[in-house]
């Protein structure tokens, strides 16, 4: 692969931290109205009783793994290898569940 | 899989058309400030001497195949499966090939 300081590729599959006791979040691209993150789980749930209440949008898709999304006002979702999933803004919801026999990667676009 | 009407999970490697001669651009999310889209192709490639010249940033993650984007001021950036590149706003770029011998599934992101 050929590329300059400028314009220089990532991929989303590689430096994958080998400790994964917690969910790891890192952005991708973060300004003003968006960011792109890659989320990276194994195992991992949202604690009980617990619910994501955001003020943005957040569009997600599994690049690996499987997960499972609650919501407070509809039923479960299960996601695996490239479904995605809108989630508009103040909609109520956790991860109840995510693959504990390999690592869960989630590309998150929150707008 | 378990959804309701209001939560409803999609896959971006299904419903790809058969029929590829020309290169397939569906919007995902479409909304002031950010357009969330996937792109197929398969062997198709800017003409030559064309330059994408865009008002908006466009990140770009290949789901599958393969693709070589050209810029004018900058090296080839060869991108393979779960590259992703970021297009700065008026970073004249080209796509110079896609993968002949599949679909390449291309999520990108205009901001």
């Amino acid at each position: 692969m050929i590329y300059n300081k400028s314009m220089k590729s990532n991929n989303i599959f590689k430096n994958i931290p080998k400790q994964l006791s917690e969910e790891i979040f890192e952005d991708i691209i973060s300004q003003d109205g968006i960011k792109i993150e890659r989320i990276i789980s194994k195992g991992q749930s949202t604690p009980k009783g617990k619910w994501y209440d955001q003020d943005t949008s957040e569009w997600v898709i599994i690049m690996k793994g499987e997960a499972v999304i609650s919501f407070e006002d509809s039923d479960d979702v299960k996601l695996g290898l490239g479904d995605y999933l809108n989630i508009p803004a103040h909609t109520k919801h956790r991860v109840s569940s995510t693959d504990e026999s390999q690592e869960t990667i989630w590309l998150a676009v929150h707008y």
